[in-house]
């Protein structure tokens, strides 16, 4: 490995970032609630991680809400909250054109990424996600990096992904979405990247295929993240800076027979109100058999007749739901764009999801138990910081840490 | 040791008990916050709570809010949430009296403890506190049970607490209440207690004078943790089941230079509103050097006069406060006793405590660094059972658990 990694301080969306001179990881391990971690450490299956935690910091962070996918890969890579960045889920209700559409577009970003910035500064930079819907948001601006999807890992090509033969790069095939090696194949290609100095300032983001399937204790979960923490070894053993956190938690969101535990509010407000309203699940994305689009948030875009505050109070006593908020103090206190939202916005409890109609959606590959996210209970997520931090940023963690500061801590805040 | 405990079983609060054949430990790790385990147990320093995590469950469970410990413990000994035991924080205004008054003594109770219920069952039952503002509460409607407290260790008399000579039956003289050893002290009466047949039906609950003092990598908190470990080895090598939870987390509530990051809420309101407002803050106990009375937490008392909806909107958008709630919508969403809270609910963000003037509190023993509770942001704790749970247990803990459900998890929910 060289030793010569660019150590120009850049500046954007507000924040400076001042990269140390060695290769940067962060990996964004999707869906990784801390118990997850907690149960592997337990029984000595993340030994580098356990590594990680004596030599420098573990703590939790704060996400951003939606406690969802795009929302908050959106604000690691930008480090800032989804109102300055604009992805409030994804998927939301066009104003522009009234339909309801998939936020997977790097249109929709606000604005620039750190890792744009980082490129603009001198460093090789590369994205590496799990699913191909984020690739286009999370690589935005850039002129030159490295943007590949495990998923499409084989439809790679230099003039639009800054590489080609990723398959033979990373040593395996492309794998299939929903499956633990979807998020492997990220981080050996991580590894590689920045084993063969293809790339030294790089973000990995996984797919929580597996929490989404498996309890903590379960054993497919257990093997997965024994598993990571092999990558985590390779990763430091290159000498990379890692910063692991996570978009959302995961808790299990099921009725005592283990049949999905669900609110399906459009049904209900059609029954009280009448016909008119329209239910968005921000959750929605394409490959549902995770969770079969049942999150724990909602937005409610209401018919102009609608009664909106006697709606909100009667949403607000269905048991299952914890808060309703509306526009302007969703965006407020939820720190979402104004413009992105419905006219009110709903959360659920830590083991209730929000659904549509029964109709919109399909339980079959959920009937025998749903884990998902996207309320407050999923809001908190590890935060993992591989080198001891310096004084100011031990100071740092002294706060309300948010999961969007971690290319801030392992830029300013590692021990040189 | 004996092997025959009684097994019959016994109802209370509407929950049903089946003790198993072994003495009973239950804990209550005040003010654990998940992390302080964590880093414990990354530096190996918890062994036999890893054993405990390994052999039996380890999870997070969801804590009765407000997050203070009055209200938790008599949660936890209770079975069931503030809205039915009455406990609404340790310090509250009586609306009889007019006056604002500790909640501290049985009296305010308004059900059963699981305790007195198991000694109707012949359990010979035990509680141990490490403060003695708890023990009159959790000792309610005994007959017979030991009821002793570190803090006052040395004034135990047969007649009033069932066991006299305390300190020579600990091994150890009554402990400073400001200290890790009033915490250890507990934990070795619960020891000595099961130990010498004294009792096999326990309730140990600490304090978190090292929590409120100490970040978890801090090193009296690693060997505070360490220190509690070796009594959770005792607990086990003496064949009890044991489990462990907290009444609540902890975060750091301070500002970049570590000075405390309050809202002076009574001040606030009467310079916007007029004066008449009174703030009660129900962390207030006796034992203030801790946090100085500030927690994330507070109930309003509006004068007759106040635009009450202009006031809860206007409070909700104070920076740092997070959740307001009127009269009515506390008591539904929070569980509280309607009649034991104030006009207005209000709590604050994770990093932040809301005073009521600056008149109020003395900071100077929170001059260089606050660390509290009592929010959203301290909800959530730590879930430990000793044993493998059973097939229903092990479905239940899929679910919205609760630090209250511990006595229901360690007797209804282990393995034979």
């Amino acid at each position: 490995m060289s030793s010569s990694f660019s150590t120009i301080p850049f500046g954007v969306n507000g924040r400076n970032y001042c990269p140390p001179d060695a290769p940067v990881a962060v990996i964004c391990l999707d869906g990784s609630a801390d118990e997850y971690i907690d149960e592997a450490l337990s029984r000595d299956l993340m030994p580098r991680l356990k590594q990680m935690t004596q030599e420098g910091y573990r703590g939790m962070a704060r996400g951003a809400l939606p406690s969802f996918t795009n929302v908050n890969n959106s604000s690691i890579v930008t480090g800032v909250p989804p109102t300055r960045h604009g992805i409030s889920g994804n998927f939301f209700l066009d104003p522009d054109s009234g339909k309801s559409v998939m936020m997977n577009s790097a249109d929709y970003l606000r604005c620039e990424t750190i890792l744009s910035a980082a490129e603009g500064s001198g460093r090789r930079t590369a994205v590496v996600t799990a699913k191909e819907k984020l690739r286009d948001i999370l690589s935005a601006g850039r002129k030159e990096g490295i943007a590949i999807s495990a998923e499409k890992a084989d439809e790679a090509r230099h003039a639009t992904h800054g590489v080609e033969q990723v398959e033979g790069l990373v040593g395996q095939s492309t794998p299939e979405i929903y499956s633990a090696d979807a998020s492997l194949f990220v981080l050996q290609a991580g590894c590689r990247l920045i084993g063969g100095a293809f790339a030294d300032f790089v973000y990995l983001s996984l797919t929580d295929f597996i929490q989404h399937k498996y309890a903590p204790t379960d054993s497919p979960a257990l093997q997965f993240y024994h598993a990571i923490d092999r990558y985590l070894g390779e990763l430091l053993d290159l000498g990379a800076v890692v910063g692991a956190t996570a978009d959302h938690g995961m808790n299990a969101k099921q009725q005592a027979d283990q049949s999905p535990n669900v609110v399906y509010l459009e049904s209900k407000l059609d029954e009280e109100f009448g016909a008119g309203f329209q239910v968005i699940l921000p959750i929605t994305d394409p490959y549902v058999l995770h969770h079969g689009a049942l999150g724990s948030f909602a937005l409610i875009h209401a018919p102009d007749s609608a009664p909106l505050e006697a709606v909100a109070n009667w949403v607000d006593r269905i048991p299952g739901i914890t808060e309703v908020y509306d526009r302007e103090t969703a965006a407020r206190k939820l720190e979402l764009p104004i413009d992105r939202i419905g006219d009110l916005a709903v959360l659920s409890a830590r083991d209730v999801v929000i659904g549509k109609t029964p109709e919109d959606h399909d339980l079959s590959h959920v009937a025998s138990g749903l884990r998902s996210h996207g309320g407050r209970y999923e809001e908190m997520v590890p935060f993992i910081v591989s080198r001891p931090l310096n004084p100011e940023y031990r100071l740092r963690a002294n706060a309300d840490v948010r999961n969007f500061d971690i290319f801030a801590f392992v830029t300013n805040g590692v021990q040189p």
